[in-house]
C-alpha cells in the first residue's frame, strides 16, 4: 500500500549539509583536506543503502523477537550476523577517526547526517556499532599505546565489540554512589568485583570479544565522584596472545519497551576473583573521561530521537495520501478523500515535519561544531564551537527525546485505528523513541546540565556565545528580507530568555534548588529558540534558492522549507513566553509539596 | 517494593462524591428514593475490593498474554472466565438500570466512580463488562419488547455478551460510508452480508452467546449518513427456543500495544447468506440511535482514561518514596535519598495528581449531570444538565486521553530506566492510555463536536449554560475566600474562551474549513478552563473542610487538594491565552500547505 519509506528525505539532508551548514567548507582545514563533496556522496549514498535495503526491512522483526537471555548469554537477532560485518566494511566504526587508527578522517557532521539514516531504519541495530565506536574512541583518546593496542584496534577492525557499564542498581544516575571496586594486583592490572545493570549491547553472540569500559571505586578512593575511575574490562582478556575468560557474567537481561533489538542487560565482574581491569587514564580521573564519552552519547541519543521522528513521520505522510476517509468540512464528493486533505491530518504533518526536520538541524549543527571544535582553524573558533557544543549537547539530546515523542504520538494519531495494531510501525517508534529521554541522562539530569553547570556554572559566560550567534543569524535573516514578524518574534523571545535567566540566576543566589525547580521548562523555553534559530536558517537558505533561480524544479521542497518555519514562529514560538511566565511565578509548589500532601 | 497499589484513593473519591458533587442530595429524586450513603458505599466498597483483590494483581498477565485468534475464534486469558462472573454477581451490568430490567438504580455517578477502580485496575477486563451492559442499554431505550426479552435479558442477567460493530475497513470514522447490506426477507428480520473491523470483544470463548449491534443500510437506503439502520445481530441466533449458528463469523484479531486482554477482531456477516438482523429502532435511525451508545462509550472511555492516569500516578508515588538515588541540589547527605526529595520528581508527580484527580473530578461530574437529565426534579433542571453534559461530553473523553497520556509519560519517567522496563507497569498502562485518543471517535473528531456541532451547531446556546455554571462557580468560590489571584484568572480564561469563540465563529462564517482547523487546540483551551473549574470546585470544598473543623485528621489531604489547585492556576492555566493567541493568529497553513510541500 505505501511506497518504500526514505526514512529521511536526501534532498532535506542535502540542503542542510551544502546549504546550510556548508559542510563544504570543513574541507579548506588540514585534517579534512584529503575530502571533498564526491567523498562526502559516496559515504552517504553507502550509508542510506545500508538503512534502505537492510536495516529497514528488518526492523519489524528485530522489534518483535528481541534479543533474548539464555541463562548463559545473550542470544540476538540473527540478522547482526549479517549486519555487523557491513557496518564494519562500510567503514562505519572508523569513519570520524583519524587515519593512523585506520580511519577516513570524515567530518563528525558527514557521518553524523549518514548514521541519521541507519538510525531512523533500525536503531537498535546501528546501536552496535555506534556504542563499540564510542567505547574505541575513549581508549584512542586516552589509552596507554599498549591497550589501544590489545583492546581498541580489534574494536576498530570490527572484530570485537566496546561497550560502556556504568550504571549500578542501586546508584541509578547517582553516579556518586557506585560501588564496584579495583583492588591493584602486581601486575599493574587491577581486580574488579562489582555488578552493573543496563548496558546496552552488554554481551552479543556475534563478537569474539567484548570489551567493557568500566566504572569502578580503586581501593582507598575518596568517596564520591572524586573517587571514581575508569577501567577495561574486557569479556575475554589477552594473555600471552590467547583469549582467556575474564571472570564476567550475564546476570540477566531487561524486556524493554522498545530498542528491542538491542539488549539491555546486567553483568557481574569478579564474581570469581579472577576478573582484571586496566586502568584508563589516571586514578579518579573516571568522572571526567566519561563525560567525553557521555557527551558523544548525548548527541548519538539526540540524532537517534530526531530519526525516529523522521521516519514516523515520512510514514504517517504517506499513509495520509494513500488512506482514504471522510470528506472534508464543509465540502461534497462522492467518494472518501485521502486523509490528508482533513486540516487536522494536515496540522498533525506539519508539526511533525517542523519538529523532525528542525531537531535534525539542530542535531547536524551540533555535530559541525564538534568538528570546529576539535578541528577549526584557530584557538579563537575552536574555543567558540567548544563553547556552543556544550550548551546545545543537552539541549539537543533533551529536545530530540521530548519533542520527538510528541511527534511521535502524532505520526500514530495520523493513523487512527491503525497506528493501535502492532501491523502498522508507528506504534513501535513511539515504543523506541520513549527510552531517549531517559538513557545517558535523563531530561531533569540534562536540564541540571545546562541551567547549573552550563549556564550558571560559567557565570553566564557561554550563553553569551549563544546569543552572538542567535542575534547574527536574526541579523543575517533581517537582511535577506525574512517576515519581519518573525524577526521580531526571535528578538523577543531571545529577550524573554535573558530575563528568565536572570530571573533564575538571582532565585538560585538565594536558594540553588528554588533557581533549579523549573530546569526542566528552562531546557524547553531554551530549546524552542534553538528550534527557531535552525528555522530562520533553514527558510533563509530555503528562500534563497528560490529567489536565485537555483530551486532546479524543487520548488516545492523549499516552499515547503519556508512553511515549516512559518509554523515554526507562529505556532510553536509563543510558547516561550508562556513558558517564562510560569517559571517566573515564584511559585514554589515543587519545594514545599510533601509526600503526604500529594 | 511497594506497599500495593491503591489504584485511586477512597478518600479522594468520596471526597468527590459527598463533599463536591454533593451524590446524597441525588436520593431526594423518585428515581434514587430506595438509596442512601450506605446502598452507595456497599456498591463501592464491593468494587473495590474486586479491584484490587482479583483485577489488579492479573493485569499484567492479561497484558503479557493477549487474547488471541486461534483461526476459528477468540481464546482469552483464562482468568476472564472467573472474573465475568463476579462483574455479574456484583451487579455491574445492571446496576444503573431500572428495577423492572433487573437493575438497582443506582446513580450513574456513583456506578462510574466505582467503575473507575476496574477501570484503573485492569482496563480490559473491565470492559468486557461495560461493552455488554451498553450494548443491552441500548435495547432497553429502542428495541422491541420481543428483542428485549430475546436478546437483552439474556445479556442483562450474564449469560451472553454484547459489543458494538460499527466500523468497517473502508470507511473507519467515516461512517457516511459503511456498506454491510440488509436485506428484508420475508419472516420480518433481514439478512445481513458484510465485514466489521476493530470490534472490541467480538467474541470470545467464556460467554454462552454474544449479541453484537450492527450498524448496516437497508437495500435501497439514501446514501451517507441519513441510509444507516441498527441491528442486532447475534452470534447464534434463537429459533423456537434453540440457539443455532447465526453465520457470524471471526476473521482476524488486531495485535494491539495495549489494552491487551480485550482483542479487537474483524467480523464477517452472511458468508453463506445465513446471517440475520432484527431491526432496532426505525429504518435509516442507526445514526441517532448510535449516538446514544456513543455518548455513553464516551464517558466511558474519559473515565478509563482518568483511571489509567490515576493509577500510574500511584505507582509512581509510591515508587518515589522508596527508590533512593543522588543527592538533593545544594545539600550534602552520607546516603542517597528518596528521590520524591528532588524538586523535578515533586514536579512530575504534582502535574500528575492535578491531571489525574482534575480528570476523575471532570468526568464524574458528567456522571452526574446524566443522573440529572434522566432523573432531574423538572424538566428545566433535566434540560440544563442534558445541554451542559452534552457540550462536557467530548472535552471529556479527549482530555482525558490527552492530558491522561502525558501524566502517563510523567509516571514512566518518574521510574527512569526501570519505567521502561517490562517488569515495572507503568510502560503498560502508557501503552494502554494510547487508544483513548483514538477509540470512540479520534480526537479531532470530538474537537469537530464540540466546535462545530455543539457550539457552533446551537448557535451558543449550549455554551451559555456552561458560562452560566462556571461564572457560577468562580462567584461561589470568590465569596469562599478563595485566593484572588486564582478567581481573576478564571474569569480572564473564561474571557478568552469567549473571545476566542467569537473569533472562530466568525471564521467559520467566512469558511467553515477555516473555522473549524484549529478544532483541537480549541478543545483544548475549553477543556484546561473545565479542569480549572474542578480545581475551584474541590479547593473550596477542601478549605471548607479546613476551616471548620471537620479535617478528621485528614488535613494534610486537604492540603494537598489546594496545593493541586494551586498549582493548575498557576502552571496550567496560563496555557489558556497561549492557545488563543496561536488560535487567532490568523495563519492558514493547514489549509493550504500541499502535500509536496510536506
Amino acid at each position: 500500500m505505501l511506497s518504500s519509506n526514505p526514512i529521511i528525505d536526501d534532498v532535506f539532508v542535502d540542503f542542510l549539509l551544502y546549504d546550510v551548514l556548508d559542510v563544504e567548507a570543513l574541507t579548506a582545514l588540514d585534517h579534512f583536506a584529503a575530502h571533498d563533496r564526491e567523498t562526502f556522496e559516496l559515504y552517504l549514498r553507502a550509508c542510506r543503502g545500508l538503512a534502505r535495503d537492510s536495516l529497514f526491512p528488518a526492523y519489524r522483526e528485530m522489534d518483535e523477537q528481541p534479543a533474548r537471555y539464555d541463562g548463559q548469554g545473550i542470544v540476538c537477532h540473527p540478522s547482526m550476523r549479517r549486519f555487523y560485518p557491513m557496518f564494519v566494511e562500510l567503514g562505519l566504526l572508523t569513519a570520524t577517526r583519524p587515519q593512523h587508527v585506520g580511519g577516513q578522517q570524515l567530518p563528525a557532521v558527514v557521518h553524523a547526517a549518514a548514521s541519521a539514516y541507519l538510525g531512523g531504519a533500525n536503531v537498535a541495530a546501528a546501536c552496535y556499532a555506534a556504542l563499540s565506536a564510542s567505547a574505541a574512541h575513549v581508549l584512542e583518546s586516552f589509552a596507554s599505546a599498549s591497550i589501544q593496542e590489545t583492546y581498541m584496534r580489534p574494536i576498530y577492525e570490527g572484530r570485537w565489540c566496546g561497550t560502556m557499564a556504568l550504571t549500578e542498581a542501586q546508584a541509578g544516575s547517582g553516579l556518586m554512589d557506585i560501588e564496584t571496586r579495583a583492588t591493584p594486583a602486581k601486575d599493574g592490572h587491577y581486580l574488579i568485583h562489582g555488578a552493573k545493570v543496563f548496558i546496552s549491547g552488554g554481551d552479543n553472540d556475534f563478537a569474539e570479544n567484548i570489551v567493557h569500559l568500566v566504572l569502578a571505586r580503586i581501593d582507598g578512593a575518596p568517596p564520591g565522584t572524586r573517587g571514581i575511575s575508569l577501567f577495561v574490562v574486557p569479556k575475554l582478556r589477552v594473555e600471552r596472545g590467547s583469549l582467556i575468560d575474564n571472570d564476567v557474567h550475564v546476570t540477566g537481561a531487561v524486556h524493554k519497551l522498545g530498542w528491542r533489538g538491542l539488549p539491555s542487560i546486567a553483568l557481574s565482574f569478579g564474581d570469581n576473583d579472577r576478573c582484571h581491569g586496566y586502568l584508563v587514564g589516571g586514578m579518579h580521573q573516571g568522572l571526567e573521561l566519561m563525560f567525553q564519552m557521555m557527551n558523544a552519547s548525548r548527541l548519538g541519543v539526540g540524532s537517534a530521537a530526531a530519526s525516529t521522528a523522521m521516519v514516523a513521520y515520512h510514514e504517517a505522510l504517506q499513509y495520509a495520501q494513500v488512506r482514504t476517509q471522510g470528506r472534508r468540512v464543509g465540502r461534497r464528493s462522492d467518494a472518501p478523500v485521502p486523509i490528508i486533505q482533513h486540516a487536522d491530518v494536515r496540522r498533525m504533518l506539519l508539526r511533525q515535519k517542523a519538529i523532525a526536520e528542525g531537531l535534525l538541524a539542530l542535531v547536524l549543527r551540533c555535530y559541525h561544531l564538534l568538528d570546529v571544535s576539535e578541528h577549526g582553524a584557530n584557538a579563537e573558533a575552536r574555543e567558540h564551537a567548544t563553547r556552543l557544543l556544550d550548551l546545545l549537547t543537552p539541549v539537543a539530546k533533551t529536545l530530540s527525546a521530548e519533542l520527538g515523542f510528541e511527534s511521535n504520538v502524532l505520526a500514530l494519531q495520523v493513523h487512527g485505528g491503525y497506528g493501535y495494531a502492532s501491523d502498522y510501525l508507528p506504534q513501535a517508534w513511539l515504543r523506541d523513541q520513549k527510552l531517549n529521554s531517559i538513557h545517558e541522562g535523563t531530561t531533569c539530569i540534562q536540564s541540571l546540565d545546562l541551567l547549573g553547570r552550563k549556564i550558571f556554572g560559567t557565570g553566564g559566560a557561554i550563553m553569551k556565545a549563544f546569543l552572538e550567534e542567535v542575534d547574527g543569524a536574526t541579523a543575517s535573516a533581517e537582511r535577506a528580507g525574512l517576515p519581519a514578524s518573525w524577526i521580531d518574534t526571535m528578538r523577543t523571545s531571545v529577550s524573554t530568555l535573558v530575563r528568565t535567566t536572570s530571573y533564575l540566576g538571582a532565585a538560585a543566589m538565594e536558594n540553588p534548588e528554588l533557581g533549579l525547580q523549573d530546569s526542566v521548562a528552562y531546557l524547553e523555553l531554551f530549546g524552542t529558540i534553538a528550534i527557531g534559530w535552525q528555522w530562520l536558517t533553514l527558510a533563509q537558505a530555503a528562500r534563497k534558492r528560490l529567489s536565485d533561480g537555483r530551486a532546479d524544479a524543487r520548488e516545492t521542497f523549499y516552499e515547503g522549507q519556508v512553511i515549516a518555519a512559518k509554523y515554526w514562529f507562529e505556532r510553536e514560538m509563543p510558547r516561550v513566553r508562556l513558558l517564562s511566565d510560569v517559571i517566573c511565578s515564584g511559585d514554589d509548589s515543587f519545594l514545599t509539596v510533601s509526600a503526604a500532601q500529594l
